[in-house]
């Protein structure tokens, strides 16, 4: 098969499709041909060096694709070949071909094209997993979603709305927070030119947000503490912001607030076959209805990653760009 | 009555023993006459004028109490006059008489004397509601405890034993160390002497806590996420070492950790009752079966609460330090 590899760490460039081995599915995995993977910031990461696959993953970056069961592992139950599937991977999304543990299959939701479904596993499962089963978001509170148009953010807006809660986002032009209106979002704050503290704070009676999932670490940390309501929670999931930033714990501790940090690609697979079950049950089922869909920039031809990459870095997209494996004839 | 009272912040001897006017129950409250109180830390700050009483909170210092029911007031049922109890306050439990909010009240524990039961409601009530309720220790799990001396200290060594939990502590003196072994601490850490994060590593085959109940805030910050095991849950409930520190977001996130920082005396009555039903609940019967008991450190006359805050100052106690109220022949 066919498979983006990184010869050498660095810019988009460093992405070569190139002919590698087939992957061959072990215990408890199936082979999915791969119909279309989507990009994800941590694949940027890994091409420029910073974010090895974890111990036992695909060399090849992607962490999701959608595509149909081509061949079946030993002790794999409840999936057959030719199935249509979208997948949560540790690595390996950008390939013709791609092994996936069976706990992290999902079938194509209903409602959803097979190549779209490549734009949902990394949002629904990110999203689920921060907001609702550890942040508890519950109807009636308020979400404050950063980088409202991103994958994460129009996934994030629409299941919040779904269960019934308030959606504040953050975007930086008025073109991506339309968008945000449109998926639902209540409160609209451009970063450029707006303190999302203060207008939380507007929009809310000075009450805060009962939740903030965030992708800026450091750089928003004292604000996000800020902007927390009492009982709030912090899920940070992302540190484009940096690293290490200035905890005000007093501030914490007099809003009884939490502040969590998850990545999904890190779990072990009983984890992530947790999650995954659970987007199953709560997630999936609002697709057949038209409540949430998936949002996609783009689809490029999969050997022009390259491309793809240049555009999530320019971050002038909105929603997922996919990336479109070569069909054979 | 009598009460303690604060007329101008300051030292010990800001604590003055005063007549003032008999405080009465309002509806959903009853009238406690006070066999003891016990010394908070909070309590000095309040002494010293860095904690204000909460809006309608007594001014008096003195957050937790036993006694014997006086008086009920308007719309208070399944309690009678003469009941013996013990009580969480926010504020006036260094008095001969206190107003409690019905849904604070508990009943003296099987097996504890009135006296005694002045040192239990803060401890359970801050220990169940962090350790249990916020951190979900589980059985098998390490939890490290910071202060094990400490009246906190004390009921958390006893309660996640009895759940099953292995029990790291921290504390300044040999003579501490050796009464949270009695109490049945696994792991005993000197911290005048020895890295907690290193000690907590090497009893735990390099995992780490997984859950930390911390009394240090920024001081501890740094050290207390590194001692995190994965998936670990820092829970804060003191800034003894400062308010304000260094957050590394990254080492958090690659231990999917959280950090929760509460306080108990804010919390609105509907939480502090939520609260008080569970350690009613989980807690009290642990006490018929002698797996707990009170810590008491010395019992001294509550008009001479000045000396009770200069121990507590000084740090050299193990448990609680009582202040019994005078008793009319």
């Amino acid at each position: 098969m066919h498979a983006i590899t990184i010869p050498e760490p660095g810019g988009p460039e460093a992405l070569v499709w190139d002919e590698v081995p087939d992957p061959v599915p072990g215990e408890g995995e199936v082979l999915v041909e791969v119909t279309a993977g989507a990009v994800n910031r941590a694949d940027i990461l890994q091409r420029q060096g910073f974010y090895d696959p974890p111990p036992g993953a695909s060399p090849y970056p992607g962490l999701e694709c959608s595509g149909r069961i081509a061949e079946i592992g030993p002790g794999v139950s409840g999936w057959s070949v030719g199935d249509e599937v979208c997948a949560l991977l540790s690595g390996g999304g950008y390939a013709e071909k791609a092994v996936v543990p069976a706990g992290q299959l999902l079938p194509v939701p209903e409602g959803v094209g097979l190549t779209q479904a490549a734009a949902l596993p990394e949002v629904a499962c990110t999203v689920w997993s921060n907001v609702f089963m550890i942040a508890h978001l519950r109807p009636g509170e308020t979400l404050l979603v950063h980088g409202g148009s991103s994958g994460i953010g129009t996934m994030a807006i629409q299941l919040a709305k779904a269960v019934g809660a308030r959606v504040a986002v953050t975007a930086g032009t008025k073109e991506k927070l339309d968008r945000c209106a449109e998926l639902g979002a209540d409160i609209l704050v451009n970063y450029r030119e707006q303190d999302f503290v203060e207008e939380v704070r507007k929009a809310t009676d000075g009450a805060g947000a009962d939740v903030i999932l965030d992708n800026m670490g450091a750089k928003y940390l004292e604000r996000n503490v800020r902007a927390l309501a009492v009982n709030g929670r912090l899920a940070i999931i992302g540190m484009q912001g940096g690293v290490k930033g200035e905890l005000n714990i007093g501030a914490l501790l007099a809003k009884r607030a939490a502040i969590s940090a998850t990545s999904l690609r890190a779990r072990p697979l009983e984890e992530k076959a947790a999650i995954v079950a659970a987007v199953r049950e709560h997630v999936w089922p609002l697709f057949a209805g038209g409540r949430l869909r998936p949002v996609v920039d783009r689809e490029l031809p999969m050997p022009d990653a390259a491309a793809a990459h240049r555009v999530v870095e320019e971050s002038g997209h909105i929603g997922k760009v996919l990336l479109i494996a070569p069909q054979d004839a």
